[in-house]
């Protein structure tokens, strides 16, 4: 995040790193757009590898169901923060920004899957699990969304 | 960001309080909006409460100043991250969104207000601005933004 003049930010190019940033994050923030309105709102996630795709959970009456239901295009940033460098006009940080469709997940099997991917990312204890999850007869009540990654790319400074 | 069944998120309804996580604040994530598809960009920034608004600096010929070309209107969100609390699938923080309309800084003068007011809002030592502030004779270089807030709402998450 430069605010002045020098070029001291630098793409990160290995699949590595990027992957590093969306797995330690463990929020973002979502931007939606709604006839041509834009929305950002921040939210916990969970990154599944093997579908290249990030699962979060929403109220299913919000205002960002009202913009995912009129244009489920999204952009989602994750930040690592690592602090503002005082004296320097530098921030320190990595970020990575990815486009891609949001659907809402259908079935409870669904569901409940997205949950999972979310509590392994985000909780480090498997008891976790089972006091969270949702009974099937709650199922009905909890929404989740899912956002395949269709783009994907990552920054970082570089002079701090 | 709640990501299961409870109600803990809160609005906050006090200015003392959403301005304090505004002022606290070294970056946000700014939402834009062209043809309808979502961006979303991490900024630092500065405050200028007279004015009710916030200042950026940006690269006059990148993609963010495309999409401001485009459509002005934009949604800035501001995360104080108190951190994941393991254990309670809840996430401390408070946060503030902004909603308003970015004009680019035109006059030599405005520029020159804009960037003391990044630099008053980021840095703590006064001999930064002379030293960072460019001359006259640089000043054609740099884009800065101005977003006026039109609308601003505060959350919390309280059972934490």
């Amino acid at each position: 995040m430069p605010y002045h003049m020098r070029r001291s930010e630098k793409e990160i190019t290995e699949w590595t790193a990027i992957e590093e940033i969306i797995r330690k994050g463990k929020y973002l923030t979502l931007s939606l757009a709604r006839d041509n309105e834009p929305y950002g709102v921040a939210l916990n996630y969970g990154y599944a590898r093997d579908e290249r795709a990030l699962y979060f959970h929403c109220a299913p009456d919000g205002l960002k169901s009202e913009f995912i239901r009129r244009n489920n295009t999204a952009c989602a940033s994750i930040i690592e923060d690592n602090g503002y460098q005082l004296g320097l006009c530098e921030h320190k940080y990595r970020s990575v920004v990815m486009r891609g469709k949001i659907e809402i997940v259908q079935t409870d099997d669904a569901k409940i899957h997205g949950l999972e991917v979310m509590l392994d990312h985000l909780e480090d204890n498997p008891d976790i699990k089972k006091q969270t999850m949702p009974s099937e007869a709650e199922l009905y009540k909890v929404a989740i969304w899912k956002m395949t990654i269709d783009e994907c790319s990552g920054k970082q400074m570089i002079n701090v």
